[in-house]
């Protein structure tokens, strides 16, 4: 199941990046398994990844890597996710990227690895590096949706997202990718997710901007609460549009770049979430009227991840007391219940610790009939917010889950 | 669904303690669904309620009453939760303890008012306040099996424990009723637990029995991490048994007093597990070498609540990556991931960050068989530890919650 028609837009090709899939067989046979991302040399590279202790092997390779050199290759597979993979994992992640950077003339540090698939398998170094040859002959402006077909693992249809806007008279796009359905809570991105522009920004800007635009959207969703241990995101930008160098955030072109940006990762956010496991809802948790966003974002979560509200959703059963039930146990100090209120797609059901006295249980059957629902919850407490996107917890959530590995 | 047997022992009767049960139509006609409790005066009575910031209003009233009085009866039923119901819900949950004085003849104060279903609507005081004859005319000593029945909402089976013990010479009984299988992570107290003893014990030291033993049983379980709006668990001590007064902790009774009253208290909060919404495992989640206690109980928490190891125990699935993963994201500081160790039913499965090296699937799915399972994890980094007890993720979770209200 999935929320919506997932019909993706015009992906623009960014003037700098090429794109490679192949099938390494790595799971299963034939399936577009491998990406490769070609980046122009000069371009700026910007990453975030995982808070997950048990991080994987790529994801501290790839953090390494960063550090001593510019990226010129990402190399991504799927079908394992090689982590909890301790020393023979970095062993194996190595010797991808050692293979890639051989093939294409640069060094090992110029290449990051990511991964993604079942923990705790070795990575089967020799089906991917038989495997890169195609990857490399496939590199194309245009491989954008054949990329992001080929990071998907339980993703039901590909995410992409793009847009193009002018900076000093010149066309920049940017276009980006996203993958992952369950194991969804990022912390700090997204179970990969791949950005570029070929706008012209300063590297330490991007990584900014990076930060900003994933704490608005893949750091805010959530699916199961369970972050993964392979997490990461990363933003491009390749200079070759030919704009003035962005090189602050008081450059005239720094408001319209970021909006555009965050735009693409918020697309790219939600389209995880209108696939998520089992989805049937698309489920906005807005909170208001917070002391400060991180409450907000506490009780939005709270609410988000609450088995009994994911199966009211799923049920489209307007049991608001037990989003009542989930804002009363989020930790909130002296929260004052009388002060609250609960809309439902517009529709005022909870106010005063209790039910609206004008609510009515058939208002409450229409507003939770849709697809895409908005739970809008006020604490009447400051002025700062937050949202959170959700899924419903439905029977196929279960099955997928229970049956993953056979 | 719900594992074990689910056989009860024989329920010794507690000196100064008499149950009634009555039908009082509230949800369903016919169905038991009101439980009053007759507690001898000069009984000593201690309490814990729910931390959520929604308490219902029974539990605010029980709270007020608390304070003003010694309880001499307890007024339960389910059907109907009175939480979000705001001030009229005070005044409804008055209005049954009004009634029950009057016919008891003891002040309202002397009544604690309990309730527990659905969440949001109005109180049938009416129907209650009609049945309370029937379940006052039904007080009996041997009462404690039909009141565990009469407090059942969706638990499929009455939850109950009994002990006996001598002190100075006395035979002492401990016997307990509790209930609950959804909503379930009690935070202070579980959705309703009532123990009673025949034992002398001082007011204070019961307060202090019954927050210890809580911490130890009903503050350790969880379901689906939902704490409830009307959590309550309550302690009599009648005296009747005529031991010595047991009047601190250096009292040469009080060990083996306390010993007996928290197996009774385990004993409750593992059969509201047995018999979770949907269960079809029961599982130990024990966390050793901590640096104190707190991070063991986080630790375990994470792995009891995710949905990803949860639907895994449900396939009996050895998918050990996803407790990794969850271990990894608790949030513990300075986490060394090469020192935890995971073993499920006494399988060492990972050391070192990884998969053990001896360990092969075919132990792995031997160790997940079994209906009870227990994932010890040595965090290897102090001498701390803490159990916490859970369930599977199964389909009929969904069905139950996704259906609750039909």
């Amino acid at each position: 199941m999935a929320v919506g028609s997932g019909i993706l837009p015009e992906l623009h090709p960014v003037a700098g990046v090429r794109l490679g899939v192949a099938s390494a067989g790595i799971k299963k046979p034939g399936r577009l398994d491998l990406v490769v991302m070609d980046i122009a040399a000069g371009s700026a590279v910007a990453a975030v990844f995982t808070k997950n202790a048990f991080c994987a092997a790529p994801v501290q390779l790839a953090k390494q890597h960063l550090a001593a050199a510019a990226p010129r290759y990402l190399l991504v597979n799927t079908g394992n996710a090689n982590a909890g993979t301790g020393a023979q994992g970095l062993e194996r992640a190595g010797a991808t990227c050692d293979r890639l950077a051989e093939l294409a003339g640069v060094s090992r540090a110029q290449v990051l690895p990511f991964s993604t698939g079942v923990i705790g398998e070795p990575l089967p170094v020799d089906k991917i590096t038989a495997a890169l040859p195609d990857a490399l002959a496939d590199l194309r402006a245009d491989g954008w949706l054949r990329a992001a077909q080929g990071i998907m693992t339980t993703d039901t249809r590909p995410k992409a997202a793009s847009v193009q806007l002018e900076l000093d008279g010149k066309r920049v796009s940017i276009t980006g990718i996203s993958k992952g359905a369950g194991m969804i809570k990022p912390n700090m991105a997204t179970m990969l997710g791949y950005v570029a522009t070929d706008a012209n920004v300063n590297g330490a800007l991007l990584q900014r901007c990076i930060e900003r635009a994933v704490n608005r959207s893949f750091n805010r969703i959530t699916i199961d609460g369970d972050t993964s241990t392979n997490d990461a995101c990363v933003l491009v930008a390749t200079g070759a549009a030919g704009n003035a160098p962005i090189d602050g955030e008081q450059h005239p072109s720094f408001a319209a770049f970021y909006a555009a940006l965050e735009q693409v990762f918020v697309e790219l956010a939600h389209a995880i979430i209108r696939d998520g496991e089992g989805a049937t809802k698309f489920v906005a948790v807005e909170v208001a009227g917070g002391s400060d966003e991180a409450e907000c974002v506490q009780v939005a979560y709270t609410v988000a991840e609450s088995p009994l509200v994911k199966t009211a959703l799923f049920a489209s059963d307007p049991n608001w007391g037990r989003i009542l039930a989930a804002i009363g146990r989020a930790g909130l100090a002296d929260l004052d219940v009388s002060r609250i209120s609960v809309t439902i797609n517009g529709v005022l059901i909870a106010e005063n610790g209790g039910r609206s006295p004008h609510y009515t249980e058939q208002q409450g059957i229409e507003a939770m009939a849709p697809e895409e629902i908005t739970i809008a919850i006020a604490l009447g407490r400051g002025a700062a917010q937050a949202t959170v996107w959700t899924t419903d917890l439905s029977h196929d959530y279960v099955t997928i889950n229970a049956e993953y590995r056979t």
